[in-house]
């Protein structure tokens, strides 16, 4: 598309697309609410310029490298960095020149969507990215980041964003966020709580990490107690920094409500490294029900995004350490993995659980039927390699006829890719307007309910559900 | 909708939306006949008035008050029993405007089609079911209900019922049926048989339901071939009562085929209620096979409905007893699972079981492949939480190609909800007429050959699968 | 359909549909590469004339005969040979006759579509086949196949094959290749090496079969070193008849990187007959690791076939033998299963390992995203029962927003039947250009990049990916 086509993402028939159009048209310029995302606070922070093309769109985009990972071209090529930091191609020119001749492999992908928009929407540009514009596209991306407008706080403003979430361990100190709150800036950037590195005693340094936790709470987090309250502190002390929510990716959606002794004699041998790994999963699984009781307390909604196999490929872990899109969904149970948890507190109407899948099959089986009922849980946008057009669909056709919109909460980006952001969510405005013209063309609802409906599914949901 | 769309549910290009009109208009109106659900025979028996509109409509429907206890609306508010029948609310008008208060969560939900369809088609309603309308269509329902024409027999007539199966078991006297059919009134009301009280080993109080059947059939059911043999009288007396079929719901869809031996032993161990969980599912198993030998001489269609973890919540359960909304679909294999009743009954041309299943994931990959090559198999219609039009389509678009049309049997109901039975037929009639319309305008089926399947579809695969 | 719609298959909607339709114009006519299959050598190599209409159509077709037996028609009037070779039913014209009362089953189904094709493409036939036509469509078909140009090798010129894969066993000693290589023909017939006699334990015979392969290769094959040197010098014979792939269609996914020793040890089992099942699956999840090490040598593609339990009923299994439509697909993972594998080889950039599933439930979940990051691997085409437009249709759906097209490998016919070879590549790149059209009308991809990719897919990308 050398130009974006406006009626982009609408069915192709001509009464359901200019109702799509319509919708979508109270929607577009809705403000953006991102509550859930992995944009580097640090940037907000020092507003400092993004150094260049490669680095902006490349080099820290797994949906990108990985795809040309696949097709033979080597991320030490493309300039991601090793585990031990170094980067072997730093030309930027060069490693935009390779994603240039290889951009037909993104053809048909959300990747390929979301670079087309903030091409042309972010950056102005206008013909068809590939070999022969790849110099073209560079000098004028540069050129533009060397512009007060295209520094972070400035794209922030201009995006639209009404609010951020970025996610941090709690053996963070907050910096950024707090050089954030003290600018003279008034842009919404909050902190999310995400537990892994303390609540995982198969994460590296899990007993060191406990002692930093205790450190950083001001009590001794080796005991029980201890540690348990160490987490109200510190969740007390994101809250400071605009935290909503914390977040829990396991591998699995395995929940445990152990009695207290289990609970303990788990947690002293997590400190000791001597869990089984059947332990180590009880653990994080007994914690998930912890920081649910916790949230009861506290008002925080609990994120759980299960099923990612992470770092698949053992060459490439020792090579280039985590998050290089060796990341692979595998099949994730709910319904006997959340009983536990849900017995607990699944009937509190208070408490907000927002749960994620990879696993599209649990759409209508269990997700659906879960947050059809329970009033804690609600469902979570499709996520990752379904945040796109056809993923966006299949979430809407499988889980609305059960768990009906309003068990639902809005779209979340989940991204590294700061100039991805607009685009995600006009996707998903998108597709959601389509799905709600289709249904009001096929007698399933009234066509002011659709207009009501779309305004909630952009805006209204995510900051109830978020509290934001 | 303020009125029903003519055209809901058909595809919206043209040419295909008239054709479906077309096929529509010639299935809309025949006989709906409904071989599986839970209407409770005592209304065909005593044909009394319906209480009012909100036990007509929101107590004994569990997919409407589930969604409104998932948005933290409590069952007290809702009139719902608790397990030892006591009920908080008992002011019908109250619960009512609570449900019209929430009426918007049922947006893009099946249960928001049938209720709109009843309003409109069973009590002449217009205009659009909310807060401001609460208490003129509780009024006006509660009108009709008193009138003789809105008893149970009249509405069964009026929505032209041709036959209508209730669900009992064995341990039933089945007087209702008896009064049924004593009575002057000749709507066909047929009972089918559901075994569950006396097959499964964790059923409550097993031990005594054997006795118990054991004293109805007249033989000692306490040995292995007295308890056989007072099945085979139990179906003998179903079948005075018009049963064609036996239903099986258990959570998984295990069969064993046990040598006679071990067949005795975990008999024996069931009555002393020593089963352990394994023991218990591999004697519900085998009893699907024995109850499949039975078929074999008396004729019943053995219906298989797995896949349901039944009772979720522990603390609902204590609080609310069973069928209270939180039976939640699993993962459920056919494959492993039949085979040793296939193995030993599976290509007998002269046996019907019919597979149900709640795990989209087994039409095409298990059930469409099995029911496509076992004689003695058929696939249910979309089934529970898959009744809608969504899941219909699905159910279309994976089973047709590898199981054809003529492996599954039309489509059932299977609803305590009695004003929701025409508005269910009315959505299957149309999702099919639109799949059919579908096929015809891109080439994979003649124009004649769809109104002939649409036929089989509505009317005679259903008579024909279950005898009736 | 008594015409085939010249629109079969493409969406409704105008605009898309007309699209589809340019598209598909420029990909209608290319050549047929076909690097997967199951056509006998042996027809190409004596080019005898098929027997009769019966023969070519319905015995042989497990497609066909699977759903007339669904329904009640034995297999023995169909004339399907028994285990022991024996028939019951042998004239043709009563088998046919059967076929036609039956064909309305196929309703809706791609078998129908394929039929059609042939009866109107191959011997133009008009009018719609049944009871009525039944004995003309027989005379006609039967005059046709005594004629020259109906001989095997004057079809695969008409049907203009570019490249056909056949597939044997490494104990075949490839005599009709020799044939088709020596004869006058330049006909480009290619095998495969398939090696499940011995590379799975439980194979019948399996120490013969080693003893056999061993005499084939010159070598002892009855010692580890010895039977990988047999595969390799099996490989080479191979390649002189035109392999460029080997074939793993084994139950499940599970691969294997064992120690020598271990693998040693499970040879020696292996042989001596004396494996656990659980053994034989890591003997045989081991060997698809040393075919991957071996095609980093020979540059054999490896193609992974998993997912289908065979022969599932045993009294039919007893009877007639393997592959009389008694396979059914089960449920299959590959993240964890294919690991140890791809932790050997999958980042290699000059090894091509095609994984093909019966689970659609992994397109999404697991396939893409796996193929979407290794290098080595690329994803087969919609298969088996998945050989359909819904199937086809999905697959595009659910793989091209995480995987792209690139990583796919265009279409596999994979049939044992001659006459539907056209009917099944022309329904594949009628689902393409439908689909790539549909990408473009939503905005999704320029239209030039569509007949681009249309070229790919049904042409360019499977002679990449198979090195034909």
């Amino acid at each position: 598309m050398p130009e974006l086509d406006k009626y982009r993402l609408f069915p192709t028939e001509p009464s359901v697309r200019s109702l799509s159009a319509e919708i979508y048209s109270t929607v577009k310029d809705l403000p953006i609410v991102s509550p859930h995302g992995h944009t580097d606070p640090r940037w907000y922070a020092e507003n400092a310029a993004f150094p260049d093309p490669a680095q902006l769109f490349v080099t820290p985009d797994h949906y990108v490298f990985r795809m040309l990972f696949s097709q033979g071209v080597s991320l030490d090529a493309l300039g991601v960095p090793h585990a031990d930091g170094t980067r072997v191609e730093t030309d930027g020119r060069k490693i935009w020149r390779l994603f240039a001749e290889n951009f037909h492999l993104f053809r048909g992908t959300p990747s390929r969507m979301w670079l087309d928009h903030s091409f042309r929407e972010v950056f102005g540009l206008t013909g068809r990215f590939g070999p022969d514009t790849a110099d073209a596209f560079y000098d004028h991306i540069s050129d533009c980041l060397a512009k007060p407008e295209f520094r972070p706080r400035a794209l922030f403003d201009r995006f639209g964003i009404e609010t951020i979430a970025t996610t941090e361990s709690p053996l963070d100190d907050l910096r950024w966020h707090k050089m954030i709150r003290d600018s003279d800036w008034n842009g919404n950037v909050v902190t999310a709580y995400r537990p892994d590195p303390v609540v995982d005693p198969e994460f590296e340094g899990f007993a060191e990490n406990i002692e930093k936790l205790g450190a950083l709470a001001g009590t001794d987090a080796t005991t029980w107690d201890g540690y348990l309250e160490a987490h109200r502190i510190r969740r007390a002390y994101f809250k400071e920094f605009g935290a909503t929510s914390s977040d829990h990716g396991h591998a699995t959606a395995r929940t445990e409500n152990l009695p207290r002794s289990e609970a303990v004699a788990l947690f002293e041998k997590a400190l000791k490294g001597t869990c089984t790994p059947e332990e180590a999963d009880a653990f994080r699984g007994h914690m998930l029900t912890e920081m649910a009781r916790m949230s009861l307390d506290d008002g925080l909604v609990l994120q759980i995004h299960p099923g990612s196999r992470r770092n698949h490929s053992a060459p490439m872990m020792e090579l280039f350490g985590r998050d290089k899109g060796f990341d692979i969904p595998g099949r994730t149970d709910y319904v006997a993995a959340l009983k536990p948890m849900l017995d607990a507190v699944g009937t509190e109407p208070n408490l907000t659980i927002i749960l994620f899948t990879l696993d599209e099959t649990t759409y209508a089986r269990e997700l659906a039927p879960l947050a059809g009922v329970y009033p804690a849980l609600r469902l979570g946008p499709a996520w990752w390699f379904h945040d796109s057009a056809e993923g966006m669909r299949r979430f809407r056709e499988m889980t609305t006829e059960t768990a009906g919109f309003y068990n639902t909460v809005g779209f979340n980006d989940d991204t590294r890719a700061f100039c991805s952001i607009p685009a995600r969510h006009d996707v998903a405005r998108r597709v959601d307007s389509a799905y709600l013209a289709t249904l009001v063309r096929t007698g399933r609802l009234a066509e002011d309910e659709a207009f009501e409906v779309a305004q909630d599914l952009a805006y209204r949901l995510v900051k109830q559900a978020y509290k934001l």
